[in-house]
């Protein structure tokens, strides 16, 4: 039996990781969740999972779920966070909060020795240094929860990392990948939260039409699999079927496949090193599907990934200013208050005004993070 | 250092491990091999790879060549297989030899305890059952070559064979991929041994193109991952780029890909666990390729390979009842003494008038094949 603690509950990744325990009684305990201001569905995981301490954000919503359920331990805000992470009881911790917020918990369920299953990207992108160096001084592992980085694992399972060449992420291209950057210029909320094969939450689902979310995904291959960045490349599938592949230097490739399902790298995180049954799993059926189709990625047409790939290479705060800048702009694209590609603008103006620290410690980082959504919100303004 | 023999060195899989023998000096030696009656290229192994022992099929052979390399052991026929494979020195034996030939040799140097990579289909699938009881017992490893094996093998690399749900076999579908039955009537040798993507010897192509190849295939994984029949699938992939995939019970599928190039397995088996570079390897590019495609199976289309299930899940000596009438037929059709579609009419036509027994020993697998190809002569006189 593995006990969990699950930062994000609520949340898209969450929400499937309860599904996955809730199928799984034998094997997995929640022993603590957090969440943010979804009082519904923080009542019902409770229900269905029995924890002993769940953290949201505000005190008051705290309260009041201590009336309803006397025997469960409540906490709140950024200390409630940590609060979950750090139970004595667990052994792993899931990161599926969105943003920077999930970093400072997820530093310190590393301190205490906690396996860490992330699928915050934000945490590996901004402090990918302080976390992994954590991570081997304490001996704990850092498992993949995202679908490309599961792949890579997985097919990295039984070999040795230093015959890898390169890292192949695929890329479905998002809601826009058949349009111009001149068809871009007006496209709706609506149409950009139209993801033609995850189903994900916003925040991720512009990240994909912007494909600023593979540029997350190469830092955060990156960090997670020590490769350099010329031994990174995007491949556009639009069909989403292959996850990402390895190539090794005897040219064989390794890949992982599946239908689209977030479940199954949520699972694998869980499991590994052994795999569960899916409970509700649609096999692939390669047949039916017929073909799968790639592409070079065009860095002009993508700009975000281009500017990733300069952020990464060049390491330090400007990956949390262009991390922080992208949150922020997304907000103000999903509140319909800039248009689609002024994302990608601020972003670029973000870096280019950057004053770049290298190796920067979380106060710095968090700093960096504060002051440069201010600075997105000023350019609004 | 590998010490390796090599039986069948100058066919086309021992072709290609002496090249890469060749470009990894450091890595391997060929202490031993056997060849058939090219003596031409049994010297320019000789100078290229400097052997101890040979082994050719002809005395005459064998004395001419002891007069040109005075230095080296020469030995020939049946015997001299025996000696190559249990070589003293060699911690590996390679059985590229065609047909069932192979048989004795291996279980000879599997008694010795040499790991054997296998590319001699022949030999699981007539005497699986004894190869692996045989490997068991002395606790010897049996390496894929083929690629589609290989494929597999890698994909499980890591894995637990308990979480298999199906092992996925793919298929170039041959030279004949897109005729029809009724167009199949009158294709000629030349036009069955115009295999679309890989480079292999005569009888290996045309039994692509009656996909009795695939139908092997399916047998020797049975044998070689001990997965029933029903949990192995074949699937039409044109451009043989996946070399096959495992689906496992959480819906994940791991795949092995590349540009085809038999080295790739040859020098998996030989280097395996590890990877070593492909000198002169071509990485495979899937954005130039642009896109792949799968289909069903028709096994009404493809009657050699429902044929191959047939026996496979009947086991005993109809394995080796349809081998040797494949391969004899196969002769006869390179021969130009029967039709392309005659092949498999006559090995369903000794399959349906043989005595089955089950478990069969080495002796009478060994005569079953030689009755069997009697029998296909007296057929067609």
């Amino acid at each position: 039996m593995k006990k969990i603690s699950l930062l994000g509950a609520t949340g898209s990744i969450g929400w499937q990781t309860c599904d996955i325990l809730k199928n799984h009684p034998e094997e997995f305990q929640l022993v603590a969740f957090s969440a943010g201001k979804n009082i519904e569905k923080t009542q019902e995981i409770i229900r269905n999972l029995q924890p002993e301490l769940v953290s949201v954000q505000e005190e008051k919503d705290a309260l009041a779920l201590k009336n309803e359920f006397p025997h469960i331990h409540f906490t709140y805000g950024q200390e409630g966070l940590i609060e979950v992470a750090t139970h004595p009881e667990t052994s792993i911790v899931v990161n599926a909060v969105l943003g920077s917020v999930g970093l400072p918990s997820t530093l310190a369920a590393i301190r205490m020795g906690k396996t860490i299953a992330i699928a915050n990207k934000e945490t590996l992108v901004t402090a990918g240094h302080l976390v992994m160096e954590e991570a081997k001084k304490h001996r704990v592992p850092i498992l993949p929860v995202d679908s490309e980085h599961s792949a890579i694992f997985q097919s990295l399972n039984g070999e040795n990392p230093k015959q890898i060449k390169r890292l192949i992420l695929t890329a479905s291209g998002g809601a826009f990948r058949d349009k111009t950057r001149d068809e871009l210029k007006h496209v709706t909320v609506k149409e950009a939260l139209n993801h033609p094969n995850w189903s994900m939450g916003a925040k991720i689902t512009i990240d994909s039409a912007t494909m600023m979310n593979k540029g997350l995904e190469v830092i955060e291959a990156h960090v997670l699999f020590d490769i350099p960045f010329d031994q990174i490349d995007v491949l556009l599938h639009k069909e989403s079927i292959i996850h990402s592949m390895v190539e090794f230097h005897d040219t064989s490739v390794i890949a992982q496949l599946g239908t689209p399902d977030m479940r199954v790298p949520i699972q694998y995180a869980l499991s590994y090193p052994d795999r569960l049954p899916l409970i509700g799993g649609k096999p692939l059926n390669l047949a039916e599907i017929g073909s799968l189709h790639f592409k070079e990625v065009d860095f002009e047409r993508f700009k975000a990934l281009k500017l990733a790939y300069e952020a990464g290479r060049t390491g330090g705060t400007i990956l949390t200013a262009m991390n922080a800048a992208n949150e922020a702009a997304v907000q103000l694209f999903l509140q319909e208050k800039i248009a689609f590609l002024e994302i990608e603008e601020i972003i670029e103006r973000i870096m280019d005004s950057h004053n770049n620290v290298l190796q920067p410690d979380l106060e710095t980082i968090l700093h960096v993070d504060k002051e440069t959504r201010k600075k997105v919100l000023q350019m609004v303004q």
